[in-house]
């Protein structure tokens, strides 16, 4: 027994309440150690005296632990419990004390392991839509164009041709919402799109009225069209808070940039002296992009004035939910003030962070409620484009990223293969078809909601940014090709089998072939030849 | 090197802002590795072509891992970093995707460990007068009694008699404040007192009105005297928040009795049908104590008319913290409420939890500033009194311990050789002078601040609660005998040494000889005899 390995911590995603009744445990080994393990529990009280047993079940393994768990339902809420490991004869205790021999009962109050109470408030409670959510991004810009009597003067490039970083296509709101029964008949089922309101240029990260719809995309009429457009159609729509800075053109820079301290926003911003220079650029901005400041989110007006936005297109627009753009810089005091004021509006609208790195102490159920799973995009990165995770390397890596969080967070967790941010999937894996096609297969069939990247759809090619956000190819995608066709089988899919809802999956590897079951469905990917099949175990 | 013991995690108390500049990062290793280990670190968005690197430091081990630690300054907030571990010609390096034999810094946004933007409103602000306190717990009913004029037919139990459950000694605020000049002398700067407010019970943690003080133990205006009082002689006053729970008595449980859930209370309770059924207690309480309901926390309302509270005892009678009863099994999103109102109202007044257990998930910084260090408590029995633990593994249990939590926490832990619900740690040695006083320098120069249960410095034995609650013998106190005086030795030591007042300390053992160093002080066990020695190193 590894004792180094073992591992198990209340109240993170190795114990938690599923709901105000309900208890997850998890402990973890070393992998090469399979032992019985049994959690014995009783309440915090009488613990000494009165004891229940329940063995746990071996979940999954990753490259270096093995991970058994195990479904509570305890009678006191005020739960005490220890781990008993079993290796042949030998008897193990595992508590805070760590592994010892034998374990004294009467002194658990000190080092028996606790999830005191199970309080409802800080319980995770999921979104149940996205247990079932087929996901479509859509980069407004290249989507479509639906209004052809706009002023259409900003438009510079010519649908079809390669885009700058200063292109503008001239997609719009009207452009999607006339696409909806084509994201209906691919079985896309809810959108994220990227940001929407009054900004200066084409990917519209840089906002300087987060009340107002850029005119170029529409009115704020038309996206209250496309709301309900997309509702009537069983679409949700998720929309890009951009939160962590601002356009340099918002009044309150504005206002800082004209009276230095003297701005009643001069804390909004922060900023290193008594005015801004914008030549030392002595302020804090995204990135090195000067034009985009930093919001101070340490500042409660700031908190206010971002959060009245949030809960407004909630309740005006009934909105399914918000993306955070760039959250991981944005303070967690604010994120849990705002989980409080968004949950408060609709505790159906799902918070999505973009976190690209592990992302535990934003999702212990106070702030988001999952993040862009760009840790899976690298896992099949690794697999699928750079081959240096083979079948067994990549079945660990999946199932450690399942283990990183709690099953709550994972069955909502927006899973993907690329985005506006990454070069495209199909690029990086050579256009090879094979390799795309058994991608998403394990992008539909994995825990968490699939989103797909506009254009996917048609295997649209393209680098890193700008080349990822080329215009829609409406040609292709009326020819409802191999790729569209295997879309739609896996949304239909994803949208219809219950197993497929549940956050269990067993994911596991044997001579270079990867292995996903859910429920009776198996996906089967040959690590050599990267081809798949999806099919029903008898 | 044991890949299976490796840990880092950022935003934990392995990755976590010290102030808004400053970051300290921890990484574990097997006991038996010993790498030398390197932080590969630099900004966000320029990681890939722009790095800094500094060698980290030994800085303990336990029984299973060694630590290294780290302070960074660094230059970008947004700050990206891996591990880099030399093992003699051999080089690893350790991310988010685990130890690798090379690392490929163009796709470190995938996986580098980050603590992706120092937000002020996060970091964990320490409470600097907590860092040279010596506090001293006082049971009020059992200390002195100072108001001889009071109706004292409450007064069951003869002073210096056996108390029982149900006994009342008459001590009160009064006698508290007589008695500072005692407390002074001894070296006490900093006050712990069981509950004050209005309740029928001796130990008034069955409060009926939280803003009255009890008549027993005087009036509001005797405990703003008492503050007052303190306060001029250097002594701070932190007092018991009994938030899990209310009196019976109380006027909201009393009207929910009267009128279940046609009463505006029914939901600031957790009852299990329409109305209080006193015989099958179906509503949560205390432990087993119905008459002790329990408050729900997850409600906003009892939510604020408890910060209220908390915040009233603040603004009107200033007092230094408080110390919250049973407060595992209040709700997380309660505390983080509790805590912004308490630090809105004094960024000095300090919040100690009751947590036994591990405490993490209440002490990152939101919530508490740190706990009653019952882990401590147990460590001193396992070596002192129960002797499960030789020096090395007292050793190896203290550095553990520190590892558990952030620095900044360490430094405000209430570390407690006994209390009011344990027995006393100079019975739980069998009256062993040489142990108490040895482990009474642990307490002194350990981590955090010492606090000593009311009677220690006259070694008043005692059993578990009603025995730990012997009224105070003043005729005893009055010979400051050896226990006393090595007391008050300690205490000076604690509040005039600046090493003391570190978060730093070196624990280690040889031969059955336990080191415990602070700057240049040192303190020695033996491991058979329990005699100690504290000196100066040359």
């Amino acid at each position: 027994m590894l004792e180094e390995a073992l591992y198990h911590m209340p109240e993170t995603e190795y114990g938690y309440a599923v709901d105000s009744k309900t208890v997850h445990l998890r402990l973890r080994t070393a992998r090469a150690d399979t032992p019985r393990v049994y959690v014995i529990y009783g309440g915090k009280y009488d613990f000494w005296e009165k004891r229940r047993r329940k063995e746990m079940a071996f979940r999954c393994h990753d490259r270096l632990y093995n991970y058994y768990d195990v479904v509570l339902k305890p009678e006191d809420v005020r739960l005490v419990y220890i781990f008993e490991i079993r290796e042949g004869e030998k008897r193990f205790y595992y508590s805070e004390d760590g592994l010892t021999p034998c374990y004294d009962f009467t002194t658990a109050f000190y080092n028996a392991f606790q999830i005191a109470y199970l309080n409802p408030c800080d319980v995770h409670r999921p979104v149940a839509w996205m247990n079932s959510a087929c996901f479509y991004q859509i980069f407004v810009d290249r989507f479509y164009r639906g209004d052809n009597r706009k002023n259409d003067s900003y438009i510079n490039l010519e649908w079809g041709q390669l885009p700058t970083p200063e292109s503008f296509a001239g997609g719009d709101l009207a452009g999607i919402r006339m696409k909806l029964p084509y994201l209906e008949e691919l079985g896309v089922n809810a959108l994220y799109l990227t940001p929407i309101f009054k900004s200066v240029s084409n990917h519209k990260y840089d906002i300087q009225d987060y009340y107002t719809v850029d005119e170029s995309f529409g009115t704020n009429g038309d996206f209250a069209e496309l709301v309900n457009e997309a509702h009537r159609c069983g679409i949700r729509v998720v929309i890009d808070a951009v939160f962590n800075h601002v356009s340099e053109r918002c009044a309150q820079f504005q206002d800082v940039l004209k009276s230095g301290r003297e701005s009643r926003y001069f804390d909004w911003f922060i900023i290193h002296g008594d005015a801004v220079d914008r030549k030392s650029v002595n302020y804090e901005c995204f990135s090195a992009c000067d034009y985009m400041p930093k919001w101070n989110t340490s500042n409660p007006e700031v908190q206010d004035f971002l959060i009245d936005i949030a809960v407004h297109w909630i309740k005006e627009y009934h909105i399914d939910g918000w993306r955070l753009d760039v959250s991981d810089e944005v303070s967690h005091a604010f994120w849990r003030r705002f989980r409080h004021a968004v949950k408060a509006a609709d505790t159906e609208c799902v918070i999505i962070g973009e976190n690209w790195h592990n992302a535990v102490s934003f999702l212990r159920g106070d702030q988001y409620d999952a993040v862009m799973n760009y840790a899976f995009t690298k896992a099949c990165l690794d697999f699928f484009a750079f081959e240096t995770l083979d079948a067994e390397g990549f079945a660990n890596s999946l199932n450690g990223l399942l283990m990183r969080n709690t099953d709550t967070v994972n069955n909502m967790m927006l899973n993907l293969l690329d985005s506006h941010d990454t070069h495209r999937f199909f690029t990086q894996v050579g256009e090879n078809v094979a390799k795309l096609k058994s991608a998403l297969a394990v992008l539909y069939l994995f825990v968490g909601a699939p989103c797909v990247y506009y254009g996917t759809e048609i295997a649209l090619p393209g680098g890193y940014d700008p080349d990822c956000r080329r215009t829609m190819d409406w040609d292709r995608a009326q020819e409802r090709g191999e790729i569209w066709r295997h879309i739609n089988r896996l949304a239909k899919l994803k949208r219809e089998e219950s197993a497929l809802h549940s956050p269990r999956a067993k994911i596991y590897s044997e001579k270079n072939i990867f292995y996903l079951e859910r429920g009776d469905i198996r996906l089967t990917i040959d690590g050599d030849s990267f081809s798949h099949v999806i099919e029903r175990m008898g």
